[in-house]
């Protein structure tokens, strides 16, 4: 059993954005030997989270921002967090700030078309993302 | 420590389903023969999803399913996906693609009322559903 | 690999509760004696989550708490479940009911402003959390 962690950065660049990171985290994967595991994309933050979805047209993004911005609004009467950024982290905790992935002769077990998002919701911002690998 | 890849299909029937996958995965953790670890069940669609609620009274998932149309409704303006499905691919990262269960004593460590379940927000179609078993 | 299963018992005190746990899953990392690896925090619970958000300035679930009431109401026309509590039920898929925190150096890798909350969305009620930790 071999435990690899990881981290990179990104840079987002608007205050809402999904950003694809299958390409890093499968090269994590590669370069960590692990044959039979799983991979954890895990991001510690608070106003951003990770899913899974789409990534061959640009359009599926830009449907969950805009589901997203519709149903939690930038600001909503009754919000008590002074920042301004009560939206952020309620889509931090609707999303989820990690998602697992089986791993298996060597590689990412994605469906044909999943990709890994980074979904930032309080940029831009320099973030930091978290890759845990196990296995064998 | 032993990893232990399986996958089964299901059908759904309708567009907007959740289907109790409890039982199958039950027996897959059976067969691996392991006695204490985790359970990662994975959907590899984009327009589906993985959640654990309650399966004695189907009028539950009746009631989840209902929340989730009128919160992300099939048609919404704005929407760009040429698909038609821009709600399901919502849904799916709502709900998320995976769960993880605790398995304890060789089988799956859920509280009494837990049920795990395959949401179908695109159906009816034939799904994959991958379960990768960790323990010893 | 070592596995080391533990549960611990919380009470809520509102219906719509955020209880912080993070104190108390950090004392089990550190008695568990494992220095690199992952923690699973699981809510056997059908009407409750867990989630990963901000836990310094309480506001901030103030606003996820009145959120989710607003996207999820209490009572919506059309709801079947006969127990009244459809809207927790919604919300325990929603939030998830577990969540997964890698673990580096003896100690939980949560972001600067991360902590674990246990969501309560029946209550109030005596709950219980299941923690499994896992690595060497």
């Amino acid at each position: 059993m071999k435990i690899v962690n990881k981290d990179f950065r990104i840079s987002s660049r608007q205050r809402n954005q999904m950003i694809d990171i299958t390409g890093q985290v499968g090269s994590l994967v590669a370069q960590s030997g692990i044959t039979n595991g799983d991979v954890m994309v895990y991001c510690p933050h608070t106003t951003a989270a990770i899913t899974i979805n789409e990534n061959a047209d640009p359009s599926v993004a830009h449907d969950i921002l805009l589901t997203l911005e519709e149903l939690v609004p930038h600001h909503r009467p009754g919000y008590r967090h002074s920042e301004g950024n009560s939206d952020a982290h309620c889509k931090s905790s609707i999303i989820g700030c990690s998602r697992q992935i089986p791993l298996k002769d060597k590689s990412l077990n994605l469906g044909t078309w999943q990709g890994i998002f980074f979904c930032e919701f309080d940029g831009p911002r320099s973030r930091r993302v978290i890759v845990q690998i196990r296995g064998e």
